[in-house]
């Protein structure tokens, strides 16, 4: 039974049928889990029969739908609290056992999931391979010669290996998503400030992220919507938009997203073959590729390692580099060695170089849904970092150091494999609270790539099921009126940074009205649907704005125009323009003209010597 | 001609009336500010005459309502770039001439306004009362034993002793707020972000803002509203949002405001009862007064000047004063002195600091529409500043210190005299991008408190026009149906932190009908206005939400549900839910019951039996 599948569905399926119980599933992955460590030192520890019990005994009194998690065994990195349980962050000397779990371990908890185990980590967090633990090196889940990658490590050889259905990692430069290329997982970075860090210790406090590997982007999608929660004891928490809150993600239609003008690829043979097709996978799924500068991106990505940022590193590991430093490896010694020498306008200077970047950066984005990006522009051996452990490290986080430091949700997304096997992946990335979106584009790469799987064992992708839209942070509205291009009204859509998506018009189930005088002078038509056959297809213009401008537009619309939804000619519907039922009293049917500006260009003229 | 009105409307007319003109008018300001700069130093330079001339020259040609502000004359804080002329932050051995004006100053002088000199400051923007300078002391513009305030203390006199119609300053601890307070001005510091800093030399970058010295607050509204425009080389530049940008701010006719339930007057006999008296005329316009914890906020300010946030100010002034320290004031090294030995770690864990006070302030205002303080606990006298330079100086900064460092939006509003004759004022304060709402209730406060004047020179408040509400953060909806409290589809109202305001009616202009099945299953009614006499006013609660999130609720409603205009029982108009006309084809009126709970109750329970 080791080639079990622990995806969340699947488990839920297995417990209401009876087939399979927590305490039943919890022995055997324990006894997994101690078979497989000595091989890849993935867990620091291992709860024992005890310390697991009160999860299973409370389950027990639990009806299984109650509780949407029910035993769902997930691993803990170890610098997530777990309440009772030593926390170590891989230093030894630094290790506490915390009274109470952290935030996202308790909600989770809460929510029916079955802690099973502490995972190994590169110490503080301070790594991308995971090899630099006293705890033993990480080595990769599907081949011997690589690491697991890192900082995350044991946290996502867990779920590679099947010993547990998802895994807390934490990502402050990338920990979260390089381990998740390199074993063939979905690794979720949301946006800073979505999942509470009470409870963590910290490696950068204003970067640092909880993040989830998952077998796919759908279970990532679940977790989140469960744990993206306003947390009172994290400063730094922030509440999720309601447009970033809908777990059914979906499957957008057209979209356009960037793909860097310089790609790096270190030499890779394999590298920038796997990077095309994902690129080929999503342009057949409707997108449309655009080229973006990705200078400031990667120099944002130095000023991690390169610049004070270490300074929030040696805060953690200061007082116990400076009273013990044998406590702290050589490696982590070298790398926090120039933080205690920062000084506060050093980073008062960097702060606003991040700044000017983050203003170059937003823009090249701003027109896009998203980013594709390599997860890492190559592997890189156990053996390299045994010749140096820092440089081949600083390789696998060409892509991935900038993210938090800019403020952008990511999702490592598994797309193929190297000619050795080793897994391979893309990043998705985009704007803060953008999470869900991006969710399901790593969702339509999982599926159509065909590499959805778990650890070695292969899984067929279910069918996908019917989804919504995805939400996202910018809203579609269909104008039929004075808001279209070049007339009166256009100017509000224009001032919200609105842009035209396409012209197109309405079902065959509309009519268009010329409605009484307004008191603003402007002239302006009523859309109406109807039931009947005597509908007409009206023409209309879809914009898309900020989803946060919204509001402020709809309090432009004067009685008797409202906003509603509008069925577009291909059948899908969009908030749209719409008018009142008393606004038609006196109102003159233009529909023959078949939209607002065939019948400024004709029909007005008319109507005027008519007069 | 010396108390020339010299409001923008004022001017406006007399240029329109043809009874002025911009040569006449800056040949009389500039002979006055000769005049009266050997008293109160507030010029460092006077534009000469041919330096003025090319701004004349070119309204020569312009009529005069091509330009917003035709003629406008103002004055420019030596601490901001105008194209030509020296800039020296009031440090002799640090001026330079820039060759193109700052954004903001461009910007101006494209509308039509014509700068007429650089005013005088604390050296580096450094200080909040206006003696720290080689060009001189500013006393206060009526009363001689008092300084001007600063550290925009020049700009103040600008406009207080009629030599501009405005005047720029900056705003980093204080600056454009308590020497509007001293001299009965306005002083608006707009939210960081939205007005450039491009051109001006720093204070501290992270938290500089440009201000505005105005006699009323419609002028400062009018100012903003036009020079609030993102811009590329700021990279601290941020969009207005849509709800931020009506020039028409309103009085709003019931609100919830702050009151610190420590306050601190510093053992001023005066202060107290021109408090109460701003505060009572806060409640008589229909504000309800709250008691808000002030100690976080007071914690944060300290941040400012006893943290490392002196590092940025280093940043500007360090060079300089580590080569030629004679060049700089005394007190400004004093004052900067442990800036170059502050570390990064010690910043980001003043960073960390901030960061859970601003989630404490954040909390307490959350639920209100602003806060009021006073602007300074006290005045200093220019005696006491003799005897000691820095602490009466940090005491006028105890209500302003934390504005920039919180993310607040602030006016300073004068609202009495203390018994000395010496002005005293109010700051309303609030969340970030309010600016227009906080100017609506200055002008309110200025109005009731018949203080409105420039300088020495009374002036009768204008008659209040007829205004729109003010714009505003938060935005109210009726809803009718579904969405009511205890109803299925509250939690789409609660999810995105909606507030239950009240409950009312609707004019007796509408009807409401139980609409045909849903597909989620849940029952709604349909509102719908009508013209004749057979309405009725029906029950609605009007609900209050962030502006931002109000795409993400429209996304929600199905058709044939719209949003639109309702207007309530008291004549006002609000956003809320109404049907579209397709939608009442199969629909029962119950328009009888006067609202959908009424319905649940009653009718609904009688239309199962009759079914």
């Amino acid at each position: 039974m080791s080639s079990f599948d622990l995806r969340l569905p699947t488990l839920r399926r297995a417990y209401r049928a009876r087939t399979l119980t927590p305490r039943a599933l919890v022995d055997e992955l324990r006894a997994k889990a101690a078979e497989l460590n000595p091989s890849f030192n993935l867990l620091i520890h291992l709860l024992t029969e005890d310390e697991v019990a009160p999860y299973l005994e409370r389950l027990e009194t639990q009806p299984i739908d109650s509780l949407p998690l029910y035993g769902v065994p997930f691993a803990i990195k170890d610098n997530i609290d777990l309440a009772g349980i030593q926390t170590t962050a891989a230093c030894p000397a630094f290790a506490y056992t915390p009274s109470r779990s952290a935030s996202v371990v308790a909600r989770l908890i809460e929510l029916g999931a079955i802690p099973l185990g502490k995972t190994n980590l590169d110490q503080f967090a301070t790594g991308l391979n995971g090899t630099r633990s006293p705890y033993g090196k990480c080595r990769n889940s599907v081949h011997p010669d690589y690491p697991a990658g890192g900082s995350s490590a044991g946290s996502s050889l867990a779920v590679a290996l099947g010993v547990a259905s998802f895994a807390l990692g934490t990502d402050t430069a990338g920990s979260g998503r390089v381990p998740a290329a390199l074993n063939n997982l979905v690794g979720l970075k949301p946006t800073k400030g979505l999942v509470s860090t009470s409870g963590v210790v910290p490696a950068c406090r204003t970067l640092d992220c909880v993040t989830f590997f998952t077998a796919t982007a759908e279970e990532a999608s679940e977790l989140l919507a469960l744990t993206a929660q306003p947390d009172a004891s994290d400063a730094y928490s922030r509440p999720n938009p309601q447009w970033n809150t809908a777990r059914a993600f979906g499957r957008p239609s057209k979209f356009r997203f960037g793909v860097p003008a310089q790609l790096e690829f270190a030499g890779c043979a394999d590298s920038p073959a796997l990077f095309a097709k994902a690129r080929a996978l999503l342009e057949a799924a409707g997108g449309e590729a655009v080229g973006i500068d990705f200078a400031p991106f990667v120099e944002a990505a130095q000023l991690l390692y390169q610049g004070p940022w270490v300074a929030e590193r040696y805060h953690v590991a200061g007082d116990l580099m400076t009273k013990t430093p044998t406590a702290v490896l050589p490696v982590i010694r070298e790398v926090l060695a120039k933080a205690p020498a920062a000084t506060a306008v050093e980073l008062f200077r960097a702060q606003y170089r991040l700044q000017e970047l983050k203003v170059l950066c937003d823009a090249s984005i701003s027109s896009l849904d998203f980013v594709l990006t390599p997860t890492y522009p190559r592997a890189v051996t156990l053996e390299e970092l045994e010749r140096d452990p820092i440089a081949p490290n600083s390789l696998l986080g060409y892509y991935t150091n900038f993210m938090n430091l800019l403020d952008y949700a990511a999702v490592a997304t598994p797309t193929g494999f190297m000619k050795n096997g080793l897994p391979w992946g893309v990043t998705v990335f985009g704007r803060a609270f953008t999470d869900q979106y991006l969710l399901g584009i790593a969702d339509l790469l999982q599926r159509t790539s065909g590499v959805q799987r778990v650890g070695g064992a292969g899984i067929e992708p279910a069918v996908p099921a019917e989804r919504q839209t995805a939400s996202h942070d910018r809203m579609r509205i269909a104008v039929c009126g004075a808001h279209m291009r070049g007339l009166p009204l256009n100017r509000e859509l224009l001032a919200r940074r609105a842009t035209l998506l396409h012209e197109t018009c309405t079902s065959q189930r509309y009519r268009l009205s010329l409605l009484d005088a307004f008191a603003d002078g402007v002239r302006r038509p009523g859309l109406s649907r109807v039931t009947d056959d005597c509908g007409s297809a009206i023409a209309v213009e879809v914009w898309e704005m900020p989803s946060a401008e919204f509001g402020s537009f709809i309090a432009t619309v004067p009685s008797p125009l409202v906003l509603g939804k509008v069925e577009l000619v291909d059948g899908t519907w969009v908030t749209g323009f719409l008018c009142e039922p008393y606004g038609f009293q006196s109102a003159t049917d233009i529909s023959g003209f078949g939209g607002w500006r065939a019948w400024l260009e004709n029909g007005a003229a008319r109507a005027e010597i008519g007069a």
